[in-house]
């Protein structure tokens, strides 16, 4: 596995393009196509919020139920999050727009939106925005990196990445964006996440793929505990890298899959630093668990801890609140038993050993915590199971964007 | 029932005290007494943290299988959690100076410790505070007070409550104090709470009514999610009011479990309005439920997202992230059917009516949010149950004061 640069047009056959729409921001793009020269397989996973905003509901069906996908529409700053009939009715005419000026057909046409929950569409808008966006779309790498910034709303630094693998003598290249920042703390998958592969791959393996990845991805993701309205992660494979068709479990979907894997850890672990008002990425290690659940558990609650995480943001080796936070998460363990260390690129420090604190140095641990990534690892001596969370700090800032996010 | 002046020494027969033991704070009380003339049947309820802190274990001890209590010892600054052994043997040692100086068996002396967590509480200057605190306690409202002042940690007022009823022709008192402020999302109980009557009540009846009412109170105040090591609320009933005795339900357990609604209801608004950094108190009241369960969920879900906690700090009328808020809770509802209002002193205003927005004015909505109290009313209309939960917006200072609470 390789990585190289680029993100959703990396891989062959792919293009993309962005727009300045006006949905809600001026003088910024806020609309991304991204647009296949062929039709592909889709994989999607969804929130889990019962809230689901009406974009959501149309990728489901089309994800579902349409014999493939060829395009993406995604809009930033409005989320068409409870609008009701109105809103999944703009879905339909966004999808019906790019299939006509696209033309291929409307069940082709996933859809997607990331803001401000409440408010509806300006469907004008997003058909002018579409017209642009069919004449821009370009298989470059810069039009891949537009489309990523094009998507972010509070997110300061655009996310993509790209790798290659090799497939039965053919290259095969997996890219994605992401966009996060805020009420994010996905359950299925994160905010908005599109991943693109030239790999030949039935519908069914792909699905599969991307379902047990999300798991291990962007799920372990936590900026703010808020489960998104929006959540969406899709993958589309074009198949022109040329490799033979995945159809079944074996060597080259285990190739696929830990490429994918790569993508998507990379996309979270981004998610994850950019959060909003983040000072650290903030990661979660469990070790030593009965079972992976358990290792979930744990992890997830202390990567969501607001103390802990405020803690990080004050460089505070402030073990008590973790230890704290793995007591109320519902996993049981024997808190005497815990192992507790500090690492970053500063380097390592063991803080408590058998749930009582080591005569460790402040100062190192000090220095430890004030890297940009942070991570604890809990060795609850139990097993061999393991998992890992991200998360970030909890800022002044992260206050300050959400007490005005809407004005 | 009627409120009247007072917290723990309102009840007859029951004294208090503060003293400046310099356990980690200078220049301030830290130290407190609670102390009942006569031996007291005591009912409690504490942390589900797996991670419990000494003084938590004693007292599950003592509250089970001790055959009285009459008095309890507090300090604030060090919480007596995630000290092993050598932690628990303090509470020993507490006791047993308790028991000499005031002349009462050791298995009637209660504990209780709040502050940071990991460090050993300094046994030498507990001792010492305790021959001060004996020495000083008294029946007066002002000691009363002096005790609520000493346990506070990061708590901006001290908290206490007194209400008195009738029961059999006689008056009966219920007084309370308690702290809060962070790491505060009991389940079972909360921080630390101490409730004394001078009713006359059987040991059972007194942990019925107990472990009734928290569930309805103390259980339904969150300020960051974290569950405290350390949570406790004792409930201290030492006869001296002289009413017959009330042995089971009734009308007579019916009018206590009123007045100590009443009693711990105050103590828990006044820890969430008092949350770490808050500038309102954030009351969420879901309405038109299928079940209590259902509606408890709910509301502490709204009541504990972060997005939304920003928003009312931000006097913004958000509403999508409170609906989002329900959606991820976990409880089962149609979000097409929900109607929400928002409340305060300036006023009432209806912002969404079966999930969509209704034409309100968010000038109106900004003035409503602005006030001390900011109360949301979610009517999901699926049955005639509901809930109250409180909680306090997210502020720069909730970060401020937990990047460095340790130093």
């Amino acid at each position: 596995m390789k990585e190289i640069t680029g993100g959703i047009t990396a891989a062959k056959g792919f293009q993309a393009a962005s727009a300045a729409a006006g949905i809600k921001y001026q003088n910024r793009t806020d609309m991304a196509m991204i647009y296949s020269e062929v039709p592909c397989n889709a994989a999607g996973t969804f929130t889990t919020n019962i809230v689901k905003a009406a974009p959501v509901k149309w990728d489901m069906e089309i994800v579902k139920n349409a014999p493939y996908a060829q395009a993406v529409i995604v809009n930033s700053g409005i989320a068409n999050a409870c609008t009701g009939e109105e809103g999944y009715g703009y879905c339909r005419e966004t999808a019906k727009e790019a299939a006509k000026v696209l033309g291929i057909p409307e069940h082709a046409v996933l859809v997607g939106s990331t803001g401000v929950i409440g408010m509806q569409i300006p469907i004008d808008r997003i058909c002018a925005g579409i017209s642009m966006l069919a004449e821009k779309k370009s298989g470059t790498l810069e039009s891949g990196t537009e489309a990523a910034k094009a998507i972010m709303t509070t997110d300061t630094v655009k996310k993509e990445v790209a790798v290659q693998i090799e497939l039965g003598g053919k290259t095969v290249t997996i890219g994605g964006m992401c966009k996060g920042s805020g009420m994010i703390h996905p359950n299925m998958c994160t905010m908005l996440g599109y991943v693109t592969t030239d790999a030949a791959i039935s519908k069914e393996m792909l699905q599969k793929a991307l379902s047990t990845d999300v798991c291990d991805t962007y799920n372990m993701v936590s900026v703010d505990g808020d489960t998104s309205t929006n959540d969406t992660v899709l993958l589309l494979a074009n198949g022109l890298a040329g490799n033979p068709e995945i159809t079944e479990d074996g060597e080259d979907y285990q190739t696929f899959l830990a490429a994918l894997n790569f993508v998507n850890t990379t996309l979270a672990r981004k998610i994850a630093g950019d959060g909003e008002g983040a000072t650290a990425l903030f990661t979660v290690k469990v070790i030593g668990a009965e079972s992976k659940e358990q290792a979930v558990t744990l992890s997830k609650s202390v990567v969501t801890s607001s103390l802990t995480k405020a803690a990080i943001y004050g460089h505070d080796a402030n073990w008590g609140r973790i230890l704290c936070a793995m007591g109320y998460s519902g996993a049981q363990f024997d808190p005497e038993k815990v192992d507790l260390t500090f690492e970053s690129a500063a380097g390592s420090q063991k803080i408590i050993e058998n749930g009582v604190a080591v005569d460790y140095s402040e100062e190192v641990a000090t220095k430890i915590l004030s890297e940009e990534e942070v991570i604890v690892i809990a060795d609850v001596k139990m097993g061999n199971a393991s998992a890992t969370a991200w998360g970030c700090d909890l800022t002044y800032d992260y206050v300050k964007i959400n007490a005005d996010y809407r004005s």
